[in-house]
């Protein structure tokens, strides 16, 4: 049964999961690369940008996880870019596709939420920029539908994580406690009183300093 | 050389320190005993209650830091109890002495923050609550003296050990994260960007579901 899973989705200490003052340079705003740094040092990360090396641990074996049964993804706008407000005010942002060149690393349907319609996108490799005004409910419908017997990746940012899960429609989720203290962005976990009653909650810290949790749908 | 240390601070997921609406009966409010149980069940908790048995692991080892090389504490009035305001207005609080009973645990002098004066006691077993209103720099000079040569436990609470923290006073922190949702009450960490700048940062998990964070200044 195709299942809506979080997968590899970083939050600093003090639960921000981006920092403040996203722009098109800054996709994490202040927290620039502190959140990921554990997942550029992973063998999957390098092997997928072509350098050798890299740790075959804990890190590795959750950071693989991206890749493995995903038939569509849904993200927020904030993922997509730092805009807002309607696509049609914002001149050059026409032409944004996106943080990812031409050939993002979805390779299925991606339904990005926004309340701005906008004609979808297709890219090389597979993957195709749907744009939909929906609630959390009708967009995994919808993700479902294009993802057939695979699972729907929930991508982020922390804002729409938070409204699946408030929404109880998360059936597992990843999420990889960095030792710092960012002070200031955008939260997960605001709202979310209880949350563990739902799922059967594991840590497990690695070598590399971070903590990884991992929720399964009860 | 005495160090100013937090040892066994609990905090939840989402980085509430104690739940909403202490009272009397509840020192945690909503929290109730949620943020202790992975304590209760360490073998150095259960012999202190006169059991046998509990955990031997990295929980029982964490757990028995909080009793050693200790020669005073530092507290909030929060911990203390639930009271605010003049300790005149309260009526029958002025016969408070804390939640401990009449032999306190920490048989040491014990500094309250409270912007309210009020005659220090002096309790079974070697305990001295002295009520003090200073700042952190001036609580921990006091406390320092009364301690000599041994560390200054700081005993929270969040808002406590958050003061502390923003003045660059605290050697060692002993945070457990456990792994619920309060959703409200009073957090640990805001206001603390960059805090891992100061200190080198391990985590731990263990069996139980909990993961403890050391912080140890540079």
């Amino acid at each position: 049964m195709s299942r809506l899973r979080v997968q590899n989705f970083a939050v600093s200490i003090d639960g921000f999961g981006t920092g403040a003052g996203l722009t098109f340079e800054s996709p994490f705003g202040h927290a620039g690369h502190r959140l990921h740094e554990w997942y550029f040092d992973t063998r999957f990360w390098r092997s997928k940008v072509g350098d050798d090396g890299g740790s075959s641990g804990v890190d590795d074996v959750f950071a693989q996880q991206i890749d493995i049964g995903f038939g569509a993804e849904i993200m927020g706008r904030g993922k997509f870019g730092p805009q807002a407000g309607p696509w049609s005010d914002l001149g050059t942002d026409d032409e944004w596709r996106g943080w990812w060149g031409p050939n993002p690393p979805f390779h299925t349907p991606v339904f990005v939420l926004t309340h701005h319609a906008r004609p979808s996108i297709e890219m090389e490799g597979g993957t195709t920029f749907h744009f939909v005004d929906a609630s959390p409910e009708e967009a995994l419908e919808l993700a479902r539908s294009a993802a057939g017997e695979l699972d729907v990746r929930l991508g982020g940012g922390p804002s729409t994580v938070r409204a699946f899960l408030a929404a109880g429609l998360v059936d597992v989720m990843h999420i990889v406690q960095v030792p710092i203290l960012l002070g200031r962005g955008v939260r997960l976990w605001d709202g979310l009183e209880g949350l563990e009653s739902r799922y059967a909650v594991e840590s497990v810290s690695s070598p590399s300093g971070v903590t990884h949790m991992t929720f399964t749908r009860r």
